[in-house]
């Protein structure tokens, strides 16, 4: 290489490393994500004893554990935000969560999976009433 | 620069060109990203003529149109999954809706948002029933 190509060499590989780096990467892995991940599982638990925060904080805690299943991708974990009280709201619930998977496949993964067997054994006390809303995008 | 001085700069340029854009910082986009919205608004919509098609897509298109309010992180739409159907899974709903905001400023500028407002005008006789579940990252 001689003088001249190696400045160009390293001045194009400067503005493809900063491009790729700051702009490009990013938001094509973000867009990436939501496509790859189109199966939403919104679960909402109601504790038995709702003003029991050592429940709440168990139940927390438990539904973190989750995370670790292999299919898992992007679990958050939820208690009731404090928006408007509307008819349409429902509030009454305690801890929510909200996962993604690649496909149902990972889901059914995710349901006999041991670390959610573990799970419903060591939380299933605590709630008195789940719903789950399976979802998929449009 | 010297010949072999040359080579480590090349060498350590690629090393952190590829580091930065294939390993760190998607993940940290990613990250940051889950951390930025921890406001999640959960919607399930009833349809009035859950048979119909028709409604349906009209519903589908019309939820889509929120995603150009400025407050709206990733919005996205669903319709029911075919997941194993258990005793805790309600899938007598027709359309959800998933929204992620920055905060509860970014989710009340979206209640009362002009195409929020237009979205309810041309979509509210569509449905029977919506349940809101808002809930906020722990």
């Amino acid at each position: 290489m001689n003088k001249s190509n190696r400045r160009k060499f390293i001045a194009t590989a400067t503005v493809l490393a900063a491009g790729t780096a700051v702009t490009d990467i990013p938001s094509i892995a973000a867009e990436k994500k939501a496509e790859d991940f189109p199966v939403v599982h919104h679960v909402f638990f109601w504790l038995k004893n709702p003003s029991s925060k050592k429940d709440l904080d168990q139940l927390v805690a438990g539904v973190k554990t989750l995370s670790a299943i292999e299919t898992v991708h992007n679990l958050r974990v939820g208690v009731v935000a404090s928006t408007e009280k509307r008819d349409v709201v429902d509030n009454s619930w305690a801890v929510s969560e909200l996962i993604f998977f690649k496909d149902l496949a990972g889901q059914s993964v995710y349901q006999t999976h041991p670390i959610h067997l573990e799970f419903i054994k060591n939380c299933g006390h605590l709630w008195e009433k789940v719903i789950v809303y399976d979802a998929v995008n449009v």
